[in-house]
């Protein structure tokens, strides 16, 4: 049922004995570490627990499980001093990382282990956090998975090299879970993608047959080990629509283009320049020091700085075209393309009706015009007044730069260091080494298809 | 009840008693005329009959009333030829006028007199054609008017010089019935202001007690000879709640300003250079000989073909910030003032949702960018498709001049005359003698309160 590209495909990503036996081994060896201390059992989970891990991949997700009446507190410094002393018996560096809480992250052997410490619940729906939930997972696919092994790693690829892989916040694709559910369920990556070609928004999946709940999100796949969670609760409907593209086009006409990853282009200051004198728009980049937490905190709250940034420039007389943003190790920028860059000195200023006595009253005192203006008001318009004043900012320049952005509803993390420390930039200024990628990415944006069907026509002209 | 200074207009605009024996004297021999001729009976109506003209008024209305079983046709014909005898025989000129039927505009003795053919109906009910219904109107107010005569003319000189009189589609304010009506049902002049100051949306008057539907005006005086009918249907929600700012306006601080007629300020060309560069704004002004209709089927239709070309400015980019239209004798104006000129050359093009699976496709073919293309584009957002292409217009005189125009929704007698002899001007050119007048009230737009204040500041100041 395998096709010759889909074979020829899977022999070059499905790992070789050889690679295989090295991460089992190490696998099993950290495993028997944890054991061993007598204060944790021992488990690997993820891709590698289910033999469904791409050849080349170095993550090895490593369980500590401790017991559950264990207070939080001594969970989490047991878990990472005894994280901490596997990584350095195993000869690794390692650091602590954050997420719902501390764990070790450690170099061992040239792989990137992950250390992390949870409880051992009898029951998925009686976690204390979410890493406590890994195991089930691990186990309900393992139990499952058969001979399905090649057909995840296919799905994965094909997600991969589409754009449309992690659940990470700025992708808002597929996690390996989601992947690993959805070939167990349809029954391999071909049946997968005849189904998904015909998704809709609200598809469900209910695999375990127990959901407790209703979703708001567009694809629902139901936990099987957990009634009242969706899987695909971090999937974009944006997201799930670029895999179901993926799908027809591929039904349509396979390539290997599917399962090979885009050359990302070099997006130069000089491509920057003629894409703006082309589209004739204005481009400005507000920039700041990334705020010292997970991307999963700081991405919604540069999305949510969007939206308030982009609603004050609406307020006042500039069109957003379009706009974005992104989280860099060390920077975050938030990226605002603008139809106009001037508007007119006159605004219309709405006031109230004029049933509401004394508030209209009040609003006609207020605006009565100074001798020889030369703006109109107040005048009454469908019952209410209005009058047109003097607009403060007529340059989007001059409002970007001023104090009014640090007033809007920003983020949590991000009002600080945007109040403090900002920069702005426009034009082709907007343009650095760092965000190349990113503006190569805003102005050829291009649905997961187009990108594939621009690289077929590259390779086809000669 | 009445104030000195609403006296000091009342003694000089109520008619002295030679200007009334004059006019009354007129009107008499006028009805004993149609009267003699055996044909129709004559009927004084209007302000004249109720004794509420405005002293210089010229305006005398005479109606001639036929037996009801003549046919339409022979109504029509026997009333502008008896129409035409009187106005011989009183040595007058006259020429034939188009309402809902034909019928004869005279001038005599100095005086504009129409000369009208009716159906002398039993109720007012069982009318034929809306002219039917002023005789029953006449009666009513000419039964209960008393010595309220006084206020009437106090509220028509007062509605008249806010800008708020006239039941006509410029206008859209107050008819003299309405006025006595509300005088009528106030009982007065002064509790009518009183009243007015807290008219809401929705407010209703039924004197006669017989309201037989709904209405959705904002104001709703039932008429007392017809429960289905609204004398105030004409009435706008802005020109409503204009008077109802005059009247607490006046309340709050009377002036004799509210009695007299406002100065016609002179606008020039210059003063409309002036305003536009203090504004900012682009203005356009598209010119056409007026369609040969009574004003009543010829405004709505300016309107509506304002609404189809501001929407055609919007579809393609340009921000219409106000727009207005008028109709003189020979020559209609729509005027728009936009926000902007120039809009950028890239515009987004929504397509369809991607689970449309067949529109989807096509969209997707039709839209693949060419090589090399500076724009985005397919892709997606929200689920939707979405891309990015070249606007065909970039400046809105541009647009303006191009044969869209034609295209959108104008009025049935519009239309021809806008597609085939339209001119278009822009900026300061768009000014003429013609339209100075409009121009000025366009760019000082004010409320009738406004204007009266501001007339004040004027008069109070050195």
């Amino acid at each position: 049922m395998r096709s010759a590209l889909e074979d020829d495909v899977l022999a070059r990503i499905r790992p070789g004995p050889e690679e295989h036996a090295r991460l089992s081994d190490t696998a099993a060896e950290l495993v028997a570490a944890v054991d061993r201390s007598g204060k944790a059992r021992g488990m690997v989970v993820g891709s590698v627990a289910r033999d469904t891990w791409i050849s080349g991949d170095r993550d090895l997700d490593i369980f500590m499980l401790f017991d559950p009446s264990l207070p939080r507190e001594t969970l989490e410094a047991d878990g990472l001093s005894l994280g901490r002393s596997i990584a350095k018996g195993f000869g690794g560096t390692w650091r602590e990382k954050y997420a719902e809480h501390p764990y070790i992250n450690a170099q061992i052997r040239d792989l990137d282990v992950d250390l992390v410490p949870c409880y051992a619940v009898a029951d998925a729906t009686r976690i204390q956090s979410a890493v406590d939930r890994t195991p089930f997972h691990t186990r309900y696919i393992s139990a499952r998975i058969g001979d399905l092994t090649g057909d995840v790693l296919l799905l994965k690829q094909f997600a991969k090299c589409g754009g449309v892989y992690g659940s990470d916040q700025m992708t808002a694709g597929f996690s390996g879970y989601l992947c690993e559910l959805l070939v167990i369920h349809y029954g391999g990556f071909s049946p997968l993608l005849s189904a998904a070609a015909g998704w809709r928004p609200g598809t469900l999946i209910d695999i375990g047959g127990h959901r407790s709940r209703d979703f708001p999100e567009p694809l629902i796949v139901v936990d099987p080990v957990d009634p009242g969670r969706n899987v695909a609760a971090s999937l974009s409907v944006s997201q799930m629509f670029g895999f179901v593209e993926l799908s027809r086009g591929y039904l349509e006409s396979p390539s290997p283009l599917f399962f090979e990853p885009g050359d990302s282009h070099v997006f130069s200051r000089e491509d920057l320049a003629r894409v703006l004198s082309a589209r004739g728009t204005s481009l400005h980049a507000i920039g700041f020091p990334t705020p010292p937490y997970i991307e999963d905190i700081v991405v919604p709250q540069l999305r949510k700085s969007l939206d308030a940034i982009g609603a004050l420039l609406a307020r006042n007389g500039f069109v957003v075209n379009r706009a974005d943003c992104i989280m860099l190790p060390d920077r975050c920028t938030l990226l605002f393309e603008l139809l106009n860059e001037e508007t007119p000195d006159v605004v219309r200023h709405r006031g109230p009706p004029l049933w509401t006595r004394e508030n209209a009253e009040k609003f006609f005192r207020k605006y009565v015009p100074p001798p020889g203006s030369l703006y109109s008001g107040p005048f009454i318009e469908n019952g209410c007044y209005c009058v047109e004043i003097r607009r403060k900012y007529t340059n989007a320049g001059d409002l970007l730069g001023s104090p009014e952005v640090a007033g809007v509803a920003l983020g949590k993390h991000v009002k600080p260091v945007l109040a403090s420390g900002r920069t702005l930039d426009s034009g082709e200024a907007c343009w650095n080494s760092g965000i190349a990628a990113f503006l190569g990415r805003f102005f050829r944006a291009a649905s997961p298809l187009a990108r594939i069907r621009e690289r077929e026509s590259r390779t086809d002209s000669p």
